[in-house]
């Protein structure tokens, strides 16, 4: 497993070849209301798995991975990339590292990037449903919709979002755009979905409206 | 299981601190044909049951059930609420609630309330997946999108709908306003789910155009 | 098992009992860019299943296979409609003609209509998860989401996606109007999603961006 290089990701390519941005229509999310982007009172710790035969192998580099972490590292408020690796798309491989993630390096928030689409090799869905405990299917569809807008193709996507232990698992598509694309429709929830992680499992019963509003 | 005082319902919340209404804009679904609503022959038996280890334990009043209930019976035509019960979040007690919700009250409905966010102890989706017998993906999708656009929050919703026997059960957000609203977004297709699933088994070669028109 | 009259299907309805056509508006997809629509090298070989059981008793005319039948033929470039039969609803005969489509029959894409909604014999999206190995959940939310713009009653629909070996099997509503419409919403992405589940395994390796991109 071949460290990414984080401290020197790829730049986030801009303009050139881009699709349409997401437009900011009638169909659009409401905005968020003012103080949802409250800065977590501890560092929300990020790991991100690039899924990718041919970079595993040294073929080809990887720029998915550190294209995430660099839109995790500036995008999302107290975040800190703590590990970024690449590993084959062999489900074992994936599923084995997902567990480390949620269980030994007990991470806040696993990103994946590629093996999500139609291609015999593509497995990261099945690796990631074989280990989660709790399905949270509303990020996966919210990102398929999302991209859905941008191009047709999005309906491919077999993308999985679901949470082992304290731990919130993600799936992103392979190329660096649709994966960078795929975490801004998730960002700006992202920070109260690991508020609700952190909390003690008895905390529930003495907490205020947070939970139920 | 305290019961919840289904003959004096909290009244629904209005107005003053709503978000901003659904848009009737145009990515709303189509309106219903004239005719859709057409009033069941027979009552529709509804049961509530909110998820909530402090309205369980009394800590807290349980407003969202007794909502929940209001709704129903304003808006749904011919429903009658027969049970309201509250559970701790406790995967075995939803469990068994909708078990008995399905074979022994056979319910046309079960609505659950709260247990279906991200925090440790939400685990209303895993008790209703594991008791349902056919997936109603659909639903919960439409509840979800519809929240989307009021609050990118709707991501964090992992609500299942699906049924068990003749029973169709939905799963609720756990505020009042959300457990309606939610609500009010499947309202238009009830009376038809409950009439396909009433259906006789037999009856899917006798009956007519309904069912695959 | 019945066989379709595949070499005489029933017309296409057009225009007078149908519902507002899907509008073109604000929130569609994308228009798919040039190239996309590139003829395949190979032949697409489809089969379709129609599960009913009047018609598979023979006391309704299927209507639905052949609509099916001349949509595929005429609307998605190279494809040819290989095998079209009727079951009843029986998950048995569903499950066996989908593994027989996939492992036997090797087709690309295996369509069936019915057996889709709320009836108590509607069971054709649990006999279609029990076959299929990968799930491609972003088709079926496609489908309704689409749907879901013409009448709200799309909400009921169960229809289940996914892939066995490279086969893919996709559940469309019973009716022909319905199974026509939602076959149009995922025809843009068919001939992309039959050229990656026919990629070798092992050229995952070796092929360029197409895959990643």
């Amino acid at each position: 497993m071949p460290k990414s290089e984080i401290g020197n990701p790829a730049p986030l390519r801009s303009g050139d070849d881009s699709p349409a941005p997401l437009r900011s229509g009638d169909d659009s999310p409401a905005p968020l209301r003012s103080g949802d982007y409250r800065p977590q009172s501890a560092i929300i710790r990020v790991g991100i798995l690039t899924v990718s035969d041919r970079s595993a192998a040294g073929e080809r580099p990887d720029l998915s991975g550190p294209a995430l972490a660099q839109a995790v590292t500036e995008r999302l408020a107290g975040a800190e990339v703590v590990i970024a690796e690449v590993v084959p798309d062999e489900r074992a491989a994936i599923g084995a590292w997902l567990v480390r993630a949620a269980d030994e390096l007990r991470l806040d928030l696993a990103l994946t990037t590629g093996g999500t689409g139609f291609a015999p090799r593509d497995i990261t869905p099945e690796a990631t449903r074989a280990v989660i405990e709790r399905d949270a299917p509303g990020l996966a569809e919210a990102m398929r919709a999302a991209s859905l807008r941008v191009t047709p193709h999005a309906m491919l996507s077999r993308a999985v979002a679901g949470i082992r232990g304290r731990t919130l698992i993600v799936n992103l598509p392979g190329s660096p755009k649709g994966a960078v694309e795929n975490l801004a429709t998730i960002l700006p929830v992202l920070p109260h979905a690991v508020e609700l992680l952190r909390e003690a499992p008895e905390a529930e019963k003495h907490h205020g409206v947070t939970k139920d509003e």
